[in-house]
């Protein structure tokens, strides 16, 4: 007899009575409210062709790195998978089988928070009531199949079953956004937006930096080679970026430094960078760390909100980046000192009003020592929400534990889904106002907080501080 | 409708009914017991010349940065607000108009510690009911202000009224003391005293440090750019404080670096770090480094003890620091490592039973990992309250989670309230006694302390360890 | 009158009345599981001789140095404790005035986990049911020193009685194995068995390292100064150690450091670092790194499990160290950097699913920050408990909360209690699988996981977890 998958009206909520009925109550003013999406990786092309998803195992499987990343750590090889090679190949794997092993080894995702955005997936969205395992890999594999070749399951279809209010993808300055112009004359209600990310020609280290800068070049008609001109050319494409509904940008480097070099110093670097062969090391984390300030600059005169996500050893794994490419769950935290990366940034802009950086960190000891006293004293700094590794229930309890008695609630800018998993977006949402639920009920039920008082900031926290900090 | 402003019995304890039945019973055995302040920045001409405070303005806001800090983070001047410059102008303001402007932004503070040491204030000083925001500003405005000009609210009267037992202020070396003198002969029996720190006169990079030794050596007839003559003028102030009753010393040097020079090698480092002109960042640090071990030499001399308190990036803000100056709100923390900086002078005198050093830290990824591991072995070793950023209920409660399996509760120091917001010092208080409660509590509810335990540890915790631990 | 010692069966549990029930009921899966202690530092001695203990001090004290660190922390000095000096001397002192010293001090020991495991053996072992204190001092020594006397306290008596299934004792390359050979021949159905653990012989700053690698050399036939043959004298070791049972080898670098050096680069560094004479510290740092990847080549070949044990400032007390060598309550953790330190290791083998790597923190920062999202991705890779300082009821709590949700539980190796106090290794167990039982029942309550999960995860955590990963 299969298992009861159950998606409880209370789940995440505190066993203790007097925190479950807060939780319950402050979870009724937010549960319809429209999500809004200000940072995530969902493809717009989905939206702007409006095609069915393929089958469950290239929807739900092989494009999430959390789902492999754990399979793998337990020794099932990612051509097992049909993960794609970083050559465009595949191995030929039936996707049924590949569904029917990951169904087997369900029970290692138990209590991780890619169980609960799946369940709620599998519940919500496909209306399943049995739990995964092998014995119903079958009738998962078939019930969804069928729902992905039913309108209700396109995207388009999706989005607006989501209540999704604005949605913000991810795209290099080297994108054309083919896909958001598209969108933007189909006459479709839904607001997809672009953000604007320039690590591919802000990164020497990047793979292909000088090809990427020559492509920037033949893009806006600029020798990219030459400072002047790659900065008019980082300035147009921002400009264009706007005009698809780009309020932000978005910077992934490996650390939070920021430097403020003379328009000398960052014209030698710049030449030293983009010279043929390899780059320093140092010049490369100098050339990142100037071109943070200059990204400032250039927010402080177009309003794109602007967005640091440092902290990641990105590929650490060398065989599986060699055989595979990025992304393939393979990215490691390290540590990031905000305190001294940031200061000639802050040193330049931080007492600006009209400038907003909103930091990550995947280093949560930075949480209390570094983050909350910054973004509880400069104006410029807002928080982001737990990133990542954090995205998950113990993960923002810890955040907001460690941020909200120094930072306030309104130095933090809500949630971000930042997913690539398009079907679990209302799953993260769910989970985050459930888990700030838990935390506000948890001041309320020990009088740090009036009921009245969690009942304004848990709509800031699910809705309006979002929108306000991405200027939606 | 104002909404009520409520000091519930029960607050800050948690909602399980056994935990907050246990933590009741135990907070009964500590709340009447008088404070121990052995740590602070009151002002002692206060107490010296019993003046009524001015305005709730001048009282409550402006010289206390975890309030403006706040303010100014959410685009709130500091102009606006009155802060002093380090000009001693000032922007001539309204104290009402920035009472008002106060009261519209209090939401910010919802959950901080700073609304509950506020809140405590407003409601067992003065007596308020209803919550402040902008609709009472006027009515908390002229209550405040109509009570201090009463007898009950003039600083004796408060420090009665509060039933402290000491309460320590700070000093520099500098500092004649003449507060802590005119008390002394006062009659008055509140017992007010002084602490000595050294940091102008230890630290070259303390704005102004030739000038404070030349002023050191005015003040003790000594030649204080000579090495020799320089210590022994420390120790005649050392012995100068003490007679006004200090018996503790506290730096706050940027890390916890220590050195153990020869005396050949202090000589020559000394020379370095006073002769005119700048001064190399490393002999600096190795300076106050080495100046901690002396400070300790000190102190099995004459008994004063020692409290390093490390790990702030002071004025972290460049552009406040130019126009407001030091202790404006931004300071930052960041990482300290005190197994290898404290090695120096544990391996001097690490042993010693008759010294005794308190350590304080601002990085909690500390707690667990260094400090009570070393305070739970060194004998000359005890830990401080949790410090600024962690004085709060999660701080607390982080705090004693992280330390107490491992250096016991005996190693720990009790509370102090570190404060320069006097009216705050019994809210303080009333903090961490409740949080104490709280974490002895959810011991004795699942069984790790027996209840007698926990009350007699709630009364070492709240007042005796404090006294002991600072010879008081 | 004394108070009475209770040992209560929901002891550890939230006082939460539904994760209570929900804990008792986990609880009840797994208490009579057997023990598995992959991982210790017990006598072999005690089970090839099955000697009766020699007194309470000597049994329970003198060798425990989370006791005797306490005790020294609070100025108890070593020597007035009978601890054996370096020079094989020791203070004469009486067993019993010790024992009176320690119970008028047991005090200090409240709410740590020291308290919890002796109370555990005062109790189940002892039949005590008064609290100690100095009133009880000589009632629990003389009860303590009857029961040694009989039969049921003999070594394998209570090995049995606590239903142990297997043992692991850590060894030296250099030990003869005597009492395990002892063992295997005796008849005796017990399963204690040998870990390898090669610091002494792998270490450069290992006081007597090239003593040791002369007398690895005696042992084996070989010149252990001569690079191929000292690999080959360590296979030829690890060989005869699996002869014993040994399924594991165990590393206690200072840091987390490997390399992976050519052959050339290798036998150079080996020449530099076994010359007599002082050894540059980085030559030792860089010869430890490079002998953790021919452990791990090694592991291959033979399939020995390898535990990396990092972080610990051994012997910083100098005074301590001199006085009363290693191992006496004086080491420190200090910071780990997991994601920079294994690359080289990770590069090599990182992705092979037949070798086992085991790893271990005392910087609790690193759990989601770096060990986590390693063990939930590399194949090779799996955690250890929360170790040493952490092994208490928050550490193991930190340690779940902080892993689970993204290492899963099955990358986790279940429990060591890593003890060399034989008398407390039920109740360690006993403390590790209720607080496993507490962190479920939070899943549960707060429906992260269904109970039926639940349950069959806490007897993975328990028993079948350690079994699997330790490959006994």
């Amino acid at each position: 007899m299969s298992k009861a998958l159950e998606m409880r009206p209370e789940r995440l909520f505190s066993s203790d009575p007097t925190q479950r009925a807060i939780a319950l109550r402050l979870h009724r003013e937010v549960e319809q409210l429209p999500i809004i999406s200000p940072h995530g990786h969902t493809d717009p092309r989905w939206f702007a062709e409006n095609q069915r998803f393929a089958n469950p195992t290239e929807l739900l499987i092989q494009p999430d790195h959390y789902v492999y990343r754990m399979l793998y750590s337990q020794g099932i090889g990612l051509d097992t998978l049909g993960i794609r090679r970083s050559d465009g190949s595949a191995a030929a794997v039936d996707p049924r089988a590949v569904w029917r092993l990951f169904a087997e080894h369900y029970h290692l995702f138990r209590g991780t928070p890619s169980a609960y955005w799946l369940n709620y997936v599998f519940s919500q969205v496909f209306g399943l009531e049995v739990r995964l395992n092998s014995a119903t890999a079958d009738l998962y594999y078939d019930t969804i199949d069928a729902a992905l070749a039913t309108p209700a399951c396109k995207p388009r279809a999706l989005f607006e079953r989501y209540n999704i209010e604005v949605l913000a993808t991810t795209e290099s300055p080297l994108d054309t956004l083919e896909h958001h112009r598209a969108l933007a004359t189909s006459g479709w209600s839904g607001r997809v937006i672009t953000a604007f990310r320039p690590d591919p020609v802000l990164d020497p280290d990047y793979e292909g930096f000088r090809d990427n800068l020559a492509q920037l070049g033949d893009m806006t008609g600029s020798d990219c080679f030459d400072y002047a001109q790659y900065l008019d050319a980082l300035r147009q494409r921002r400009a264009f970026f706007k005009t698809l509904g780009a309020t932000s940008t978005d910077h992934g480097h490996p650390t939070a430094k920021t430097a403020d070099l003379t328009r000398a110093e960052a014209e030698k670097l710049f030449a030293r960078v983009t010279a043929p062969g390899p780059c320093a090391a140092a010049d490369a984390e100098l050339f990142r760390a100037h071109m943070l300030v200059e990204m400032a600059a250039m927010s402080l005169e177009d309003g794109l909100v602007l967005q640091i996500h440092p902290g990641a050893s990105r590929n650490h794994n060398a065989g599986v980046f060699a055989r595979y490419g990025r992304d393939k769950g393979a990215d490691i935290p390290m540590r990031t000192n905000y305190v001294a990366d940031l200061k000639p940034l802050l040193d330049r802009y931080g007492n600006e009003t009209a400038l907003s950086v909103i930091l990550f960190t995947l280093d949560e000891s930075n949480y209390s020592r570094e983050l909350a006293p910054l973004a509880g004293h400069y104006p410029m700094l807002k928080l982001g929400p737990p990133w990542w590794f954090h995205d998950s229930p113990e993960g923002m309890l810890r955040f907001r534990r460690a941020t909200h008695e120094v930072a306030g609630f309104a130095n933090v800018v809500g949630f971000n889904d930042d997913t690539r998993a398009f079907l679990s977006i209302p799953a993260r949402h769910d989970m985050a106002r459930r888990m700030d639920c838990v935390h506000l009920a948890e001041l309320v039920a020990s009088h740090r907080l009036e009921e009245d008082e969690a009942a304004e900031i848990i709509v800031d926290l699910s809705y309006s501080f979002a929108k306000a900090a991405y200027k939606l």
